[in-house]
């Protein structure tokens, strides 16, 4: 035998499905689920149906809901002038920690990537540029990771956008706050110096 | 907002009671579990549900099975005149890799531990004086890990099971296979050389 009874084997099997998590952390993970109280273990497999049936794709920004739209494609008090476009959900949240972005999101989905087959009918670029097609939005932020592959997305968007007639911006590079010079490397070090600013 | 919506940060906080997973872990697990197919979320889910429902303690030896009695108590071909004392059923799995054991197991469930309150009658040793009652069993292996709690739980059951007219014993301690004797510590050592064979 080398494997445990089958109901502790399969959610074994699920855990190693997990990223990050190797047999050994799975085994871990299923013994500490055998000795969680009975209620608990019920919370957690309705936890993972309520993400299962609960959550929908904002019919805006193709952010996450619970509804038909995000929180901030309905929320008046956000400005909507400007789109801040991202590569994920998560960053999103990265950016609303800062508490000093008002404006929208637009969900991109991914970023291109010829190499992994994935192009613009891949991401959720048709839904940007419908929401464009009004005058509202006067400035779209591109706010693609500082990846190659999120810089190649930005020069796309850049290009595809400039017919219309609003800003498109990109976020600064530079030396991270707090950063040191001496370990900052060579591309990051010459765009701090080419986005310098008059003190 | 600091938190994800309500489906996804309730999965992310029962990603979070798992054994060592942080919160960027927990939340790149609920990202993952939202990327996957309908049905294999439903399989996870259902996992859990037969980890709460399907498991039971083998009724003699207390290792972990589906029915009444586990598959080591249930096996004829098992050498019934052995039992090896365990503090974990995951210890089963580790000497049942080795594939030369044939005797049964009795899992303790813990250890001796009075610092954490943990005394005799918390573990199932009065299981284990039941079913060395009858002549069957001839050697009690203790197979308790080689630590201070370990070692002081083994010495308790040794005393314990003295007046029985059975043998009682403890794996050999030593240097690891494929150990190097300038790592060893001295412990160890010390019993590697106490436990030296005639070669």
């Amino acid at each position: 035998m080398a494997d445990y009874i089958t109901p502790l084997q399969q959610l074994i099997e699920q855990f190693r499905k997990l990223p990050g998590v190797g047999s050994k952390t799975a085994v871990r993970m299923a013994f500490s689920v055998l000795h969680l109280p009975k209620e608990e273990i019920q919370a957690f497999s309705d936890a993972l149906l309520a993400v299962r049936d609960g959550i929908h794709t904002c019919r805006i920004c193709c952010n996450l809901t619970e509804g038909d739209i995000c929180e901030f494609c309905a929320d008046d008090r956000r400005d909507r002038t400007t789109v801040c476009v991202v590569e994920d959900v998560r960053d999103i949240m990265a950016i609303e920690r800062v508490r000093d972005y008002r404006g929208l999101y637009h969900v991109l989905g991914g970023v291109l990537s010829p190499m992994n087959g994935i192009g613009p009918e891949h991401l959720h670029i048709k839904e940007l540029l419908d929401r464009l097609s009004d005058d509202t939005v006067k400035e779209v932020i591109v706010a693609t990771n500082p990846s190659v592959e999120g810089e190649a997305t930005a020069m796309y968007l850049a290009r595809l956008l400039r017919p219309l007639s609003l800003k498109v911006t990109r976020l600064a590079y530079g030396i991270p706050v707090g950063g040191e010079l001496e370990y900052a490397d060579e591309f990051t070090l010459r765009r701090a110096i080419q986005g310098r600013s008059v003190i």
